[in-house]
């Protein structure tokens, strides 16, 4: 039998999604709660995305397959399994699918959005799901700059160097900019139909960088071409990073 | 010399703003932050409002009191002291004060917000700043029983047993609700002169049992007028709660 759960989860104590070596992951905790859920049931769980430590998910989708049938009603499965996983994580949603489904090669598109936190003194009530950035940050340049990012590219430039992949293309569908001036709150919401390793928070370092007037909007395209990282802006840190949705 | 210090914190892992006993308090830690930059200076703080634990602020006052000056410009003390402050309590202002001041008694009104995540499923990127409550609120019914609190009364009905106080007479100034539908948000604002112990959360469980349809709206009166702690809304937990502002 095949589900596919919905997952959220506050990563900030979490060792990323996927099961590794040292520290707890979020896979690994949800593991843990569906054995005694299933109840010695062999079964096994994969993620549409590997969010990476501190990464937090509103959306994460989990593939569960079981060999026999889960013994609990899909409308009360979530509300069973959230009964035995920590405050930090929770499933919000079951739903069945075909046997056929796979949870990575079906999805279609993935939603991000990375807020950032622009005033001049950081704010303890922010800091856990935004990065800080006291310098004052140019909104007006930002806008025209996520243009630039929208299409398909080689994102070469935009991929943390050394990760392993066999094409750096990826085509991104919506970027945009949005501020609630009055907290100081920026919102970069991007969707795209696949993301390279740190692709979100490197366009986010972009456009920190046009923000801070170091990198102009329409040099986007040329750093873009030169599929050079070292052209590209910083990474910004996870804690600003959180995966909205996938589409299927 | 005389300083009013605005301090935002994350109360989840704190006992409360007063020092006591036991457990880690806001106040204790700006105290410990402080005695390092003052550098052997003495000195002493008071906070407007004594938060409860696992409450959180973005606009407690604290007055800072020493006998000589402060070696650090005013603009830049924030900067100063959030340096030895850890990311979940940080000051976002400081500005001169008369000798007269007192952060209390001149205390015209505070604003506090309250907030309750209304969906299925608990979101763990809300429940460190919510409360959440899974049964869906009648909005429409907690909207027009807000304004039966509004004006000076003995709210002897919304304070914890055994507080000791003199008068349990305080005047509210303004109270609203307001919905995030989309993201299953509500969020109480209430502005009054002062508050009793417990006196916001026991409000705010009031109107949940109004949206909970198991009180009407128009029997806030007579709850009111009745002092009588049991016939009011339950207290509701403590990380739903910040204080927003102090007037002076």
């Amino acid at each position: 039998m095949g589900v596919l759960l919905t997952v959220a989860y506050d990563g900030t104590d979490y060792n990323g999604w996927q099961v590794q070596k040292n520290g707890t992951t979020v896979c690994g905790l949800l593991e843990g709660a569906l054995a005694g859920v299933l109840a010695g049931r062999s079964f096994s769980i994969l993620g549409a995305s590997r969010t990476d430590a501190g990464v937090h998910a509103l959306g994460q989708r989990v593939h569960l397959r079981t060999d026999g049938t889960i013994p609990i009603p899909l409308d009360r499965l979530p509300n069973v399994i959230n009964a035995a996983l920590p405050r930090d994580v929770a499933v919000t949603a079951a739903i069945s699918v075909p046997d056929s489904f796979h949870p990575i090669s079906d999805a279609k598109s993935k939603t991000y959005i990375y807020k950032i936190h622009n005033q001049p003194h950081r704010c303890p009530l922010r800091c856990r799901y935004s990065a800080f950035i006291p310098n004052a940050l140019d909104f007006a340049a930002m806008q025209p700059a996520c243009r630039h990012f929208v299409g398909e590219f080689d994102f070469a430039a935009f991929c943390a160097t050394g990760s392993p992949v066999k094409s750096t293309v990826r085509r991104i569908n919506f970027l945009e900019v949005s501020q609630q001036e009055q907290d100081g709150l920026l919102e970069m919401r991007v969707n795209g139909n696949g993301f390279l390793y740190n692709m979100v928070r490197i366009i986010a370092g972009t456009l920190v960088g046009v923000g801070l007037n170091k990198i102009l909007p329409d040099d986007i395209p040329a750093i873009i071409a030169g599929k050079d990282r070292a052209k590209a802006g910083k990474t910004m840190p996870p804690q600003g990073l959180t995966l909205l949705e996938v589409f299927y």
